[in-house]
């Protein structure tokens, strides 16, 4: 089942989609979800961000690759993650499907995509195991944690490097029948593809970060955690366009400009 | 004026203390809050965390002893910020006055206060200056920013050092005038004072910090900013109660305790 978030007279609004249709729901998305009996065309639907987390998760460095070049970029020994210790991303930054990426003005040239699963959580979670950890999960979405590689490198923390307003592309929807073993993520640029690798090959996978982070943390409905990217980006700039299709799940593609 | 919100009917209600009463209010609180008529006593009242942010941002070091303590402790030289980098802590850690904080059972000892003033942004805001800066702020509250250093120092992230579930007092309510110079932050544990600092003498103050933020960030109504804190903590214990009060704010206190 596919999940949209769209927006409605203004308001927004959860529905499903069927065909060439969505169909409105009322209620809390994760509790008791209602149909209306209200249908609008997918076409032309307003697509809107289909979750605002009450905490926005980020594995950060979880595909061996990727760990490799970011080191190998910064002249840096590759320093691969003993455990799974979770980041953290900004709501301010998220963008919907087809919203445009703004580069601030003062941004260097080294701005990149990197393509991610998104597991949004459903039911409140802690102490769960590896072997229960998906129990909590209540489907996927396609992520683009763009990033400012020069200020990633400079400043002490990620706050603009990574959640600068717009630099999180997020949809287009949450697919709820989802195997993850067979996914596959492919990044196209202006429509040329630019990366495609197993989107379950991670360093550690979504159970095993779930079991470490409910350790500690409690998950709530409505969480979300970005699960990290593989390879290596080419700089983006205004005009490109980028895809990230997740197989069985959709194509999240965003336009980029430049602040003027 | 003085906001709280309380638990009311087991649904989270605002209000205005007046005297020893509150006013309870409806309406959003950032846009049309009105009185409903309704008071409760305000000796009695089930106290909440004044506000759950859209996102949650904390200024790490930004005290002078803070940064130097912090590096004696590591054995490193001190790296002073040169720039307001902005950080983030996690919704799930937050609990409110007198609530108990839970050392999970797997810390060590060495399990710290960090007492902290914390903005309350009540309008939307971008690209403000240090001169308008403080046009965005509601008021003011207290944060205890409770931290595992061992788990500091080992982890690749701040994510359970800081933000295990109960890490994040923050109360007891939102102040609304307020003179920020005049301020005095003092911590006592078990009743006695650990230490007193001049809340505003920052490394990088508020206006500052916000004016930082807004070049690349929008704040939004209901997020909220951790000013950082000063000096060093004793390690707390179970059995301990932890009180930061700020002069013309109010009282933070929460016991703490350890996970069986």
């Amino acid at each position: 089942m596919r999940w949209v978030r769209i927006e409605y007279n203004g308001e927004p609004v959860h529905g499903i989609i069927e065909g060439d249709n969505i169909a409105l729901t009322s209620g809390n998305l994760f509790e008791n979800p209602q149909k209306t009996g209200k249908t609008v065309p997918l076409a032309g639907a307003k697509l809107l961000v289909p979750i605002v987390p009450v905490t926005f998760y980020a594995a950060g460095l979880n595909y061996l690759e990727h760990v490799l070049e970011q080191a190998k970029a910064k002249g840096k020994e590759p320093n691969i993650p003993p455990k799974p210790d979770i980041g953290y991303r900004a709501n301010n930054a998220l963008i919907a499907h087809d919203e445009a990426i703004v580069i601030p003005k003062d941004a260097t040239q080294r701005t990149e995509y990197e393509a991610e699963i998104v597991a949004i959580i459903g039911k409140k979670a802690k102490n769960l195991t590896k072997e229960n950890a998906l129990s909590c999960v209540f489907g996927y979405t396609i992520g683009n944690d763009f990033s400012e590689r020069t200020w990633q490198g400079g400043d002490r923390t990620l706050w603009r490097a990574k959640n600068t307003d717009t630099f999180k592309p997020m949809g287009p929807w949450i697919e709820t029948d989802v195997d993850l073993d067979s996914l596959e993520t492919t990044v196209r640029v202006n429509g040329k593809e630019t990366i495609r690798f197993a989107t379950n090959k991670m360093l550690f996978d979504i159970p095993t970060y779930i079991a470490a982070i409910t350790k500690y943390v409690t998950l709530y409905p409505g969480d979300m955690i970005w699960m990290g990217t593989e390879g290596h980006s080419p700089e983006l700039k205004a005009g490109d366009v980028c895809e990230i299709e997740i197989s069985g799940i959709g194509v999240l593609s965003n336009p980029i400009t430049r602040e003027q």
